[in-house]
């Protein structure tokens, strides 16, 4: 890394070619899918962070930060593993004596993969925020509707070049759990809330029914359902030459609900809703349509993250 | 979780008892050594967050912010292994076909030891932040020092009830990569500096020679040579009844300049120092001290973490 390389952001980045965000310092690489990032990057999160507040805000959500993991337990529940085996991150870790430390040592030296030397821990790397909220609803009759405004990195394995899709990333959620109508409501609310956000951040926006990524045969009749049953949506933006799905919308029906026994005042599993924003995906939007100099975006967009800031 | 334990900060929380935090809605408890937070907290955070930055002005560092992720690569190279194999977390993924997938299924389903269906990925957690800074020097001559404020989540295998002591827990790290003389001066300086900040935090400070927990019998040895060569130091603040460790400054010598082939203008290895903030165990240290209140904290306090804020 030269210091060229971290003195800030340079000139206009091309619409069409969002890898130039590394040579301005923007993003330092580290490895497929992993990327450091400066100060002008970390103060477009904090804006985003703060402008998403703003927008939940009359919902009165109950905040709550999640670290990057995930009890093995919770994650067991949710039955991830039934529909999404290929994005999971599970840790593992060496447990054994002074012998057994010296036969890992030597296969870290020899390159050789030296996993087997290893075993499953109690934890694994939390693939959405929200498994982190329902449990802890879990064996309650909810006496109203629930609404968490959750934060955290997220890790789905699939190395990638592309720069929008990280193997290690930050989800900003707004969870809802209560009856099926409110769940169904606030799907049906945040297509144009979500949307609404991200053309205010001046960036060209499409809503589109969608589907999660699925494994198999069988889950491409799993996504296919989902798609016309109509309970996935995503607001994508352009990115150079991509499309990139910067939130999603989603309805859960009573899957949360039957699988973390939570229940509605009426003893039925409670249904669930959520949407997710994805911060690094949003940034790397904003700086594809405003370029690298902060200072330089649009009024409005500056006003949306960074209201009262007055210097770089 | 019920809207009482998140309902913000109640009474005060006896010095010997910081979990009374969790009925306080301060923190969520979602496993061992796991915890969600709220908005207080958050702020707590973001408070340290910036304070810390005024902490290091004078010195221009370049500011770096990292994933909770390292590459497997990396973190190889880095001996860390070889010292302590106990703490480390390695990710791992699921790889197979769709008969592969129902086995694991199965496995998962009938509470067995899952691991095997996984295999060693090229990513683990990030034991440390610096391990995420020398590789960005590697291969290069430096023509002078360098100083990098880099923050990220952090992962240790040691679960525990201690509310100190988190399994996923965020670092603030100062690095200075440099000729002997810079990486000492730094290294001693910051004895006085890191101890001088906690202590305008209110909060009671001893500096105390220290060593990290090698691992095994020879670990031992290591760990008193480290000790007896003064090469690590920890801030201590107590928590309740505990001591605890919320800060440490540490010299390298050359140990990350050979491994990861970072010179001097000289040619010769260059030297690193570093000094690390546990975010989570001073704001821990913070409402032990202060209370739960954060509008009653000390003014200095106060203004230290929130200097301009008004409203709470």
């Amino acid at each position: 890394m030269t210091d060229e390389m971290v003195k800030g952001l340079g000139e206009r980045i091309p619409a069409s070619l969002p890898n130039v965000l590394r040579d301005h310092g923007l993003l330092v690489n580290t490895a497929v899918g992993l990327y450091g990032w400066g100060a002008e990057l970390e103060t477009v999160y904090s804006g985003l962070t703060k402008a998403l507040s703003g927008e939940v805000a009359d919902k009165e959500p109950v905040e709550l930060h999640f670290p990057p993991v995930l009890p093995r337990a919770v994650f067991e529940r949710s039955e991830y593993v039934a529909s999404f085996p290929h994005l999971f991150g599970a840790i593992h870790a060496f447990q054994g004596d002074e012998c057994a430390h010296e036969n890992l040592e030597q296969s870290v030296v020899k390159g050789e993969d030296w996993g087997g030397h290893t075993r499953l821990t109690d934890f694994v790397l939390a693939p959405a925020v929200c498994y982190s909220v329902y449990p802890l609803f879990g064996g309650t009759a909810l006496d109203g509707n629930r609404t968490v405004d959750a934060s955290g990195f997220c890790f789905r394995h699939e190395p990638s070049t592309e720069p929008g899709r990280l193997v290690s990333f930050r989800l900003r959620e707004f969870v809802r759990i209560g009856s099926p109508a409110e769940a169904s409501t606030w799907f049906e609310d945040w297509h144009g809330r979500a949307s609404a956000f991200v053309r205010r951040l001046g960036l060209t926006v499409k809503v589109e029914a969608a589907s999660d990524p699925f494994f198999g045969t069988s889950g491409q009749v799993m996504a296919d359902n989902q798609r016309e049953e109509g309970m996935k949506a995503e607001v994508v933006v352009p990115i150079g030459d991509h499309s990139v799905a910067v939130a999603s919308v989603n309805y859960h029906r009573d899957h949360f609900g039957r699988i973390f026994d939570i229940r509605s005042a009426d003893g039925e599993p409670a249904h669930s809703a959520c949407v997710g924003f994805g911060l690094e995906r949003l940034a790397l939007a904003l700086v594809a349509a405003h370029g690298p100099r902060l200072a330089e975006w649009p009024d409005g967009v500056r006003e949306l993250l960074w209201s009262g800031r007055t210097t770089w």
